[in-house]
């Protein structure tokens, strides 16, 4: 059994989703890890990691959509206590920023994931994305930790 | 150290939750695994595996009841646009199918757990759940990789 | 590569936030663990761990404000149903305990970190939490499990 460390770093568009599967599956081929368990980690707190549909954009927009609802910019409204408006606290970094953090934690920074003959283990309608929250594009950094068996190599070559 | 993978494959009654804490255990048992770190996942982007209590069945009723009217079928009204409804773009699969990919968003698919003495650490409330999110019964898949230490057999066969 | 267990055990003040961050990375340094992917839980279904900002303690009282409000106590309107009032029916132990389950489901329990030059690989701004969700302080046991490699000792004893 082996430990495999890397780092992905991506420069993202602004507030939306950028698909890591391939890039994940590709580092798992390179590195030949056949069958293993994966860490996967964000490391910054205003975006998310995300598993979800991979096949019908509208299911990103609406999540997109959804979420900008659920999260509004510079507070919110609070049903609870007669309509009154809290507005965040923390609002020297933009409009933006504070529901960027909100979001992270109503999602996730951390998966695990299974790896097996090669590559992830997921559904047929499933990717990995990663999910910036800002509307600024941002340089964010992955980081990548998996522990398990090199690929048996099994063309010999010639 | 070794790896050990499978897979549940298991029948939902529609909308509500599943306790896949015996099956895990059984499974860790038959494997023999002593003392290791699992990783859980679905293999689907409409429900969600969390750990929540075991005791009081009316906490999963609420929370069923709580999502449902957080993520709304259809669309939603969002208050900080003027209540304006935005309908669901994604909606081809029925009304129940993009409400369950955003609750897949705000829970989670991939649990990283310990195991120790031959069983699942968690507290004593608490359970694993399969949560699904669609109305109808689904077949689901569940992964279960886990690295770590045999048991040792401590009874010796005659 | 070994396996290394552990608890931490803590009373928390309430709601609010307790920093793991050092407690975690002492036990690292403790146990020698020089690379590895650890496993965090907590044992308990009406508190959180979750990654979020480590500066501006506003993002952490933004936070816990906007989660009241998201998850009101008693019970919650729902827009979809003509602002019907659905009282919870997990009551006996609070107001605060229902809007406590439901907070975790909307979180996480279960991390798994990647640990590099003994410590957690976190980003600059990252930090470790346990969020209670109960208003009274409550005990909290973590489960932190890792599988990794042993430090390697640069500094022979004279």
């Amino acid at each position: 059994m082996k430990q495999f460390i890397s780092e992905i770093s991506l420069e993202t568009c602004g507030e939306g989703f950028t698909d890591l599967t391939n890039k994940i599956n590709n580092w798992i081929l390179k590195e030949e890890i056949e069958k293993g368990i994966i860490s996967i980690n964000t490391q910054h707190t205003s975006c998310s990691l995300i598993i979800n549909e991979n096949a019908d954009p509208k299911v990103l927009e609406d999540l997109s959509t959804y979420f900008k609802s659920l999260v509004p910019e510079g507070g919110f409204q609070s049903h609870s206590t007669q309509n009154k408006f809290f507005p965040y606290k923390h609002s020297e970094e933009g409009l933006d920023d504070m529901p960027a953090h909100i979001k992270t934690a109503l999602t996730c920074s951390s998966l695990s994931l299974s790896i097996n003959k090669n590559k992830l283990v997921l559904g047929t309608w499933q990717a990995v994305y990663l999910w910036e929250h800002r509307y600024q594009k941002h340089f964010r950094k992955i980081c990548l930790h998996a522990i398990g068996e090199h690929h048996k190599n099994q063309s010999p070559k010639a």
